[in-house]
């Protein structure tokens, strides 16, 4: 099947919305010229309440991980100690580039599809009373696990001054998050998740405490210094030419996100974790991750009558819905969800729809019907209780 | 006027031709999947041509300077001593890079607008014996010279160890380079000058030689560990989300070039030079590099009646024709006209023409159509030199 006519329920990259991909396709400007500028301070602003912050929103050209690589190398020097809570293959890879920096680091490792506790953060920290910065993963994609990073970064405040340093890639746009608030000191992020983008843009927010500890920071960098970023940023440059067509596209998902309501938006998401789970607890299917735990952005489900790649495999050829699976160890026993950005509920009832007939295929022990059924109560509860508040 | 009515004539970003500009607008697709793995791998030998070698070309997500930084931190190690030429505002460019990176850096210091001779390069690494690399600029953008980094490689390569590692990015696409053929060890570049695209992907070839430097670098790095790059596209893959428009983009630029050929496409590119130098010399404006040193991608100019910031505003407020200006120290004194990528001569005649009623407003002695009628004489020339070889 043609990718024009593909469900791509993938958690990132997601869908873009036809406005979206309307502005992005415009002829090149001169990335020194006025419109660039123009377009930079018309966009910088707007991105700080998906942030919740009062700081400046950095924007780089690069993958998400350029974005959580220029978090280590500003934040911290070489012989560093941190602390990286690892709960998942994004965990793994934070605490992966902070080894590739020379850091002395203590993982902390949580069970795939759990949530750290803050006591655990706590006591760790405890342990190791020389810790600079603690790396925490908002969404763990590879799990669908959101971890309480507010609560956390509180927590660490009060006991040190250790950074706290958050990969908000597949939160952000989704997931409320305030730095400000909460004492944050990095959120970083990419374009393709719940910020509705093709790849290639990153972000990242600072604190004002994260900045001093910039500032002072001899470490080696160059492409991902964000004291460039910052100070370009404030003639309404970037430092190096910006993918231009990926901020004509910006301006429209910044537009959309206006429209809906940010609050709107992070009820959407909630709506739709809630019929998923729903529907997938009608169907017998095992959830991964606890209803505290979960992520409104991503769900996991670990089948126990069927391989997980059998449904990925079906689902793809006969409906063109692609799936995630798993990741690292968890390869072949999972498959994930997304259910982020350009979404919403019509679309849980559908993939649940098509979902539904593979599990019959596949001689899943279910009621037909159970799942949408369960998708289109959880809607009218949950829309209900929005109503209500 | 809106930017839909541009003359976009900088040095890059270039213009997008239609039909990449329609390739690129379409679905998002997992880049994990079946989908992305064919479309890389159709992508990856067909690059290999534009760098005149047989070794793999790397994808990687990221302004220019991001695969600067790449060939910096994959090729040498803390304490290198190494050889930058600087004749320009990207020469200058890799030196900080170089010297960020904690490298001991000589820098050969070459009067911008001149091209580097291949002695200087020659006596300087016998003056330093230790030099682990030279770095060069294929085309300095911020002058318009084109460096003989070839003649260069094949000196270096002569009378010593040394790595040879070009900056390709405003030549790739538009002046041919062989680095095989040469024994240049390191080519990068972006997406966003003769490539043809929007900015956002940047690329890297690595010769042989080069490859045993990389793998046995110790050197801390991540995103930019070309090793990951190399290892993941063995597989049709890239280690961190790529930019799909733009490979979507790319797939159809490689179209464009094989339809039209890439001897042909040098040609055009000298075409376009030829024409526009022979207007300038007729309309009386000093061109700031010779012939033989000249571009084939972009012509400087240094004007000596007229500001050039009061050509370039008129041009932009009048035509729409957008032109860069000087860098760094050049600030103010020159004019820059990018003809690289989706461009034929008949945008010389436009360009030309437009520049004739500006000069004539800016009191410029000239004679009118002399600029145009000595474009046109260029062309029929050089049309004809390259059909008799």
């Amino acid at each position: 099947m043609n990718r024009e006519w593909d469900l791509l329920h993938t958690p990132g990259p997601t869908p873009v919305p036809p406005s979206v991909e309307r502005a992005m396709n415009q002829p090149m400007i001169g990335h020194r010229g006025q419109k660039c500028k123009d377009l930079l301070k018309e966009i910088a602003p707007r991105l700080k309440p998906l942030f919740g912050t009062s700081e400046d929103v950095l924007i780089l050209s690069g993958s998400g991980t350029s974005a959580l690589e220029a978090a280590v190398v500003n934040a911290t020097r070489p012989g560093d100690e941190v602390i990286v809570v690892v709960a998942g293959a994004f965990g793994d890879r934070f605490a992966k580039i902070c080894e590739t920096y020379e850091l002395k680091v203590h993982r902390i490792e949580v069970e795939w599809g759990e949530a750290v506790d803050v006591e655990r953060v706590e006591s760790t920290l405890q342990a190791f009373e020389n810790t600079k910065a603690v790396f925490l993963t908002h969404c763990e994609t590879s799990t669908g696990v959101i971890h309480p990073v507010e609560e956390i970064a509180l927590r660490v405040k009060e006991i040190s001054q250790a950074l706290v340093v958050v990969d908000g890639v597949s939160s952000i746009g989704g997931v409320e998050i305030n730095m400000d608030r909460s004492g944050i000191d990095f959120v970083v992020t990419g374009s393709q998740k719940a910020m509705m983008l093709p790849p290639g843009l990153a972000f990242a927010a600072v604190s004002k405490y994260g900045w001093e500890v910039v500032e002072q920071n001899d470490r080696p960098r160059f492409y991902l210094d964000l004291r460039s970023y910052r100070n370009r940023l404030g003639e309404g440059q970037t430092p190096f030419t910006p993918p231009l067509s990926l901020l004509f596209g910006l301006s429209e998902v910044l537009n959309l996100l206006d429209e809906e309501g940010l609050k709107n938006v992070y009820h959407r998401h909630q709506l739709m974790k809630g019929m998923t789970r729903e529907a997938f607890k009608a169907l017998n299917l095992p959830l991964l991750v606890s209803e505290e735990a979960a992520s409104a952005t991503v769900t996991s489900v670990k089948p126990n009558t069927f391989q997980a790649e059998d449904l990925r495999k079906m689902a793809r050829e006969e409906f063109g819905l692609i799936l995630a699976g798993g990741q690292k160890h968890m390869k072949g026993q999972v498959f994930r969800v997304g259910h982020m950005g350009y979404c919403r509920s019509s679309q849980v009832l559908q993939y649940i729809g098509i979902l539904e007939i593979i599990l019959k295929r596949l001689g899943h022990d279910f009621t037909s019907g159970a799942g949408v059924a369960a998708a289109q109560e959880a809607y009218l509860e949950i829309i209900k209780e929005v109503q209500e508040c």
